[in-house]
């Protein structure tokens, strides 16, 4: 009886899990049977774009936290597949912040000529997972939403690729019951010209409140305003945009800020946060953990050390994503494989509490980044996924964070080096405040 | 061993049927264990506001489809409850459209009086609910979520009382994906105030369509365009209010209808219906249907034909409301207590397919009116739920259908006769266009 692995979600991790088992299987290895369960109608998970917010045509929560004109907000020289680079996909190399299309293209791609998405069952969200002990299977009840129908099926081993920025963290500040405008989450935020013209409060201080301010300022909001807890951002932000202490209420349309100041706000977006939810897990197999560089409990990131047959991919704070979630699924498929011995309990607990401790440590983003980088280039040695030059990796992350400190809404001018190709990559035609049309079309002509 | 019985969700369904049990028990009756699960903070159902949209604060998807301002869309003497009038509640007769504010004041009191609060589980959703025929008992899968414990609990008799108008059905129309403004369901619409001064395009033709359009108007909006697929709703709208043949599809801003015409638009509200949408019931025991007034396999309505341990309240289209549910409710509890026997299978169907061919033939909303009075009356003649005058609320049914016709914006300066206690209603203070105030205070000020 061939083994059966359960893969859930088909994002940039679920889709890496496929990727590393079918280039097992080109090499003539013996794979288990892989079932990948996706909610959504096509792969590629949050790069996936709908207009849809709420719940979706099927009633289903919608995953989607993508918005129109969104852009890399980190060089793709950083995310870069190592077997399967930018150049191979486009033909040629192309500019370094690409938008939203672009990179979901070049996601598909890669699944694409691997040939796996008959693994893949669309439409299907997980309802249920749990373990049994007496048999030492999985149970997966899943929902088929275009035939609705339930079924459940025993599984012998279980990876989450469910993704940790679909489902948001959405606080509540005194007034919201009775603001006159509209109050969002970044989740359901989608087109910024719904905001064109507006003086916009944004909620948090992190990667969702600056870039959903400087798509605001883009597509022409009046003025935006971003309030935060601990320290601002400390951007050079234009003249419209503001930075104030945290909000403390909001009467009418005036909002009020722990600096005894005051404006008035057509309209309040929520940047704070995403929750890691699996309400479909079941108690003793469900992660739950804030969003940082090292959650416990997964053993090496990905081996969940109460039942090492279950893993978890992407499930960490990130600066490096798709290469990382690679060397994740890539691991995660030579334990099930047999080809990694796992130690013993006890022992992945001590290493997790080892890299935690680290972690708990760390100072700075420039820190932060060598502790991923160190993290994924563990992960790497211990399998065929090809190696790369992680350390210019970091060093093009530090990189980018001073290019972003020397102008907030120029950054994505710059071009990086690929450590994949050695090739620098070509500027792209427009500088991206002008750049309106974020099509694939627009971004790959060359001039 | 007492049977437990387990209701699922506490709005006005299920707290009927938490009142049918507590009068039995009242009267001297020896009732099951009730275990009442409820996914919001409070009971009420959709009169329990919320300014959240998408999902809550534990990442659960939002229940409510109310938004500020709704005034009842019916006189308050068609759905009076009969153990439990207006005027009990309020010490005085009050107006006939009463404000949300109002109307969860009272369905609360009702409740509150029979002390039965404690038989819920606030915040606790269902997840699995099963059946299994060799111990013959339901299996309820719960998640506590301020806990954050998920339990599994078995049960004699379950009772559904989830609601359909809390899941949206969202069709897409060509141009989604580019269109520059806000798309939202109704159940998203929360504030009109964010809608002042703009063009506005409502698709449906429907009770939301109709009632979310005249908010708009009344709080400001620039203009209503409402599109329709059948046929227009043909009240006397204002004149900045203009009904169109089908929305074909947007390009930017503009919208383009099936007559050939356009106009340009600032945001759309889909009023396009909810659907009955149970996931958390497995296949064999889940109601499929579309929103009529006879929906199949529930005998009288209630019991689910295929295993009559389970019962539905309120799945039905809705002229008549609370007092519909306490009659179901009150037959439901009467079944479980064994004092209205069941007929076999084949005579249940029979029975609904009788019901079902009835409302087949019905040809206006006159028609659909008695009908469900007749379905009312026959559940009340079987139990002890006190009996009222249901022909008279069906005259007023008819009375209020009539009073929009001659004035969409002004019908809710009405008054009916309460059949409960014989009296007039007094006049509301301000008409209804001139009442920004949706407070309860300011509706129940004397003048």
């Amino acid at each position: 009886m061939k083994k059966r692995v359960a893969v859930i979600g088909a994002g940039p991790s679920g889709t890496a899990v496929l990727r590393a088992f079918q280039s097992a299987a080109a090499k003539g290895a013996d794979i288990p049977e892989i079932v990948c369960f996706e909610k959504q109608d096509d792969w590629g998970g949050l790069w996936n774009y709908t207009w849809r917010t709420g719940t979706d045509e099927f009633g289903e929560p919608v995953h989607c936290s993508m918005y129109r004109y969104l852009w890399s907000n980190g060089p793709k020289e950083c995310l870069e597949f190592a077997d399967y680079t930018f150049e191979e996909h486009f033909g040629r190399p192309i500019a370094s912040y690409p938008p939203r299309a672009v990179l979901w293209d070049y996601i598909k791609g890669r699944v694409e000529k691997a040939g796996v998405r008959d693994w893949v069952r669309f439409r299907t969200p997980v309802r249920h997972l749990s373990y049994d002990d007496k048999s030492g299977k999985f149970s997966i009840t899943s929902h088929d939403l275009r035939k609705d129908k339930v079924t459940t099926e025993t599984f012998d081993h279980v990876i989450v690729c469910a993704g940790h920025f679909s489902t948001p963290h959405v606080p509540e500040f005194p007034g919201f019951t009775s603001f006159n405008g509209r109050v969002l989450h970044a989740h359901d935020f989608r087109d910024a010209m719904e905001f064109k013209g507006k003086d916009i409060l944004i909620v948090g201080r992190s990667y969702s409140a600056e870039d959903i301010g400087s798509q605001c300022y883009k597509y022409g909001a009046k003025s935006i305003t971003t309030t935060y807890r601990s320290r601002p951002m400390g951007f050079k932000w234009p003249s419209n945009w503001e930075e104030k202490p945290l909000l403390q209420r909001v009467d009418n349309r005036t909002a009020y800020f722990k600096d005894g100041t005051s404006r008035e706000i057509d309209a309040i977006i929520l940047c704070t946060g995403y929750q890691h939810y699996f309400p479909f897990i079941e108690d003793p197999l469900r992660m739950r953990t804030e969003n940082r560089l090292w959650p416990l409990n997964v053993y090496k990131g990905v081996v969940w050390e109460d039942n090492p047959k279950l893993h978890y991919i992407g499930m960490q704070d990130q600066f490096f994503t798709f290469n990382m979630f690679d060397a994740q699924a890539w691991y995660s498929r030579d334990v099930i494989l047999g080809r990694i011995p796992l130690p013993s309990q006890a022992e992945m607990r001590k290493d997790s509490a080892e890299w935690r401790a680290r972690e708990e440590k760390l100072e700075d983003a420039e820190q932060m980044i060598w502790y991923q980088g160190d993290y994924v280039k563990q992960l790497i040695g211990m399998t065929d996924y090809p190696s790369f030059d992680i350390d210019t990796v970091c060093k093009t992350f530090i990189e980018w964070e001073h290019h972003k400190a020397e102008d907030i809404m120029g950054f994505r001018n710059n071009s990086y080096r690929s450590v994949m190709t050695g090739k620098m990559s070509p500027k792209h035609h427009t500088p991206w405040l002008q750049a309106m049309d974020d099509s694939l079309e627009s971004y790959l002509k060359s001039s």
